[in-house]
């Protein structure tokens, strides 16, 4: 939580007179029915104790995901286990590229790890290239990546994660791989977790909550084949971390696999008329794979889209971007059309 | 949460089959209906992410207990704060009371820490007793204890609790109080909030989970003057740890004072009724202050009554207790009778 620090990502609707909130990433179709079912039925037992080992919830994704319920950690959101995998290993050199999610450097930074930032450049469009082959050698401890990275919405190709999985294979560096946005990508991003080996040094962050729009009641998943890191990160945390309104949400989210794939379909769309749009307005857009566009150019838009109460997520804190950076959500059409009217009067006022 | 290694606690009703659950300590009342009510609420807006501030509900503490909402922690459940204190305090020598509820131990462990065990006497009938005021020098880090102790249910007074107060203001040593059990005594147990000072090095942990029945739900907070060890804890985890659904319960549950107040009254009506039957029956109870006995000389009472379908707790993991003393929480008069009827069979069998 917080108490003194400011709060530096999107979605404070708290301290904001926010009517649309485009500054968090989740799925427009917001929460399915028989999800927020599955919480109100569980809101009548909240006296017993949380299953400590989520075992059913695991066992259903290991089905799900084609792996072994073993290497399945739960956690109270994705968020948790980014600090809980970094706090286990603290690991040595820690590979970064940048941008990307501020809370890998905020995990390294309460492990005391500084991490080499590998700057991904804005005249290739930020896209992760195969320069960091190289850069992963028998020193490096861990490499962070998140595909579809964020705030800017690219995939990784499988090839080139596919060399990278190898050259840490080859070095035993740690992959840590942020697959969180992986359900809400243009075409299906397979996992990487079809691939782990039993001997793989890989951490694989999934999560529930932008999926099935779950944020507010915090679900998330780690795929890790290795046995000596899972039960590090239990032995360092409460066993009822996962609570059981989330552990049934989740296990009823899986019996929803429609609801990603109609969610593709209207984030396909509609990214198609976002970016139209906002380029007609002479604005610049990154045309990213997944339910998020990253913007540039417009001074000021952070603020004056907030006082029309339209929330976005000002991006000039992101290591490697700037001033004038921004991303947006894709949501549904109504609300993207009152995107669009706000952004152009903004920028003819 | 756990994977590999096997769950030492009670509510393990996911393993067991279990008709009446009397190893868990939460009030026998069960969860308010508007809490519930507020579970339900939040099931209906579940994409947004939860105030990371904990804003409402920290005020909302603050005024009831007579503190400032910005020594207010809000945790995962109060056992998340446990893990969190330690990871951020790691103290050097730790003294810590046993029996005691095991995480503590378990918290250290993660850390690295070896506690000195103090151990309580049976023959005292496990009382922390004016001998731990010697045993605090300026060489302890930390000073850990619980009141009512779990499972014993003993309150240390609160003349004996301030001496160590003082002897900790003397020494530099960190005091970390666990009051979860405070609402749930026979008479209201105050919460030494209230003498604090802004240069304390004192943890008070407090936990919605027992005194409103939410352990599913997961909701704790601790008060700690030390801004210090607040900024250290915040910077250590993830900025949403407290889901919506509990921030809204926990609001709820400050509109229900009454609840905490009539179920002490049951509470007290069924203890006596429990101690007696249970002395009948020849089995020797310890007349704790709070919603739980400790009973001990009944080999095997455990395994014969989780046979019949009541699960209570076997202490024998408890480090200074052993085989035969066992844990049961107080529970309604129909749900006790039961339990009086399956011991009088069991011990007759």
């Amino acid at each position: 939580m917080i108490i003194h620090t400011p709060y530096i990502h999107g979605g404070d609707i708290y301290r904001n007179q926010v009517v649309l909130d485009f500054s968090v990433n989740v799925n427009p179709l917001g929460t399915p029915e028989p999800v927020k079912a599955a919480v109100r039925n569980a809101a009548e037992n909240l006296s017993a104790y949380p299953d400590p080992t989520c075992g059913q919830l695991r066992e259903r994704l290991a089905a799900v995901l084609h792996t072994e319920a073993d290497w399945i950690l739960c956690g109270n959101g994705a968020a948790e286990l980014i600090y809980q995998f970094i706090a286990a290993l603290r690991p040595s050199r820690t590979l970064l590229p940048v941008p990307s999610f501020s809370d890998y450097e905020a995990a390294l930074a309460a492990a005391d790890c500084i991490p080499s930032f590998m700057p991904l450049l804005r005249e290739e469009e930020f896209r992760l290239t195969d320069r960091i082959l190289p850069a992963i050698t028998g020193e490096t401890g861990l490499v962070m990546l998140c595909s579809p990275n964020n705030p800017t919405g690219l995939r990784i190709g499988r090839p080139l994660l596919e060399d990278i999985l190898a050259k840490c294979r080859e070095t035993g560096a740690w992959l840590f791989l942020d697959e969180c946005f992986g359900d809400l990508t243009d075409t299906p991003t397979p996992s990487l977790a079809e691939i782990l080996r039993p001997e793989d040094r890989v951490f694989l962050l999934r999560a529930f909550t932008k999926t099935y729009a779950l944020s507010g009641l915090r679900l998330g998943y780690a795929i890790c084949p290795s046995q000596d890191m899972t039960d590090r990160i239990c032995r360092c945390s409460q066993p009822w971390n996962v609570s059981s309104p989330a552990q049934a949400a989740g296990i009823a989210a899986l019996d929803c696999p429609e609801w990603p794939d109609e969610a593709r379909r209207l984030i396909a769309r509609e990214k198609d008329y976002l970016v139209r749009e906002l380029r007609n307005l002479g604005i610049s857009v990154l045309p990213g794979d997944a339910n998020y566009l990253l913007l540039s150019g417009v001074p000021g838009l952070y603020d004056r889209l907030l006082r029309r109460g339209i929330l976005i997520r000002n991006c000039e804190n992101y290591r490697g971007l700037s001033s004038g950076d921004c991303r947006i959500a894709v949501r549904t059409h109504e609300d993207n059309q009152a995107l669009i009217k706000a952004v152009r009067e903004v920028i003819h006022a």
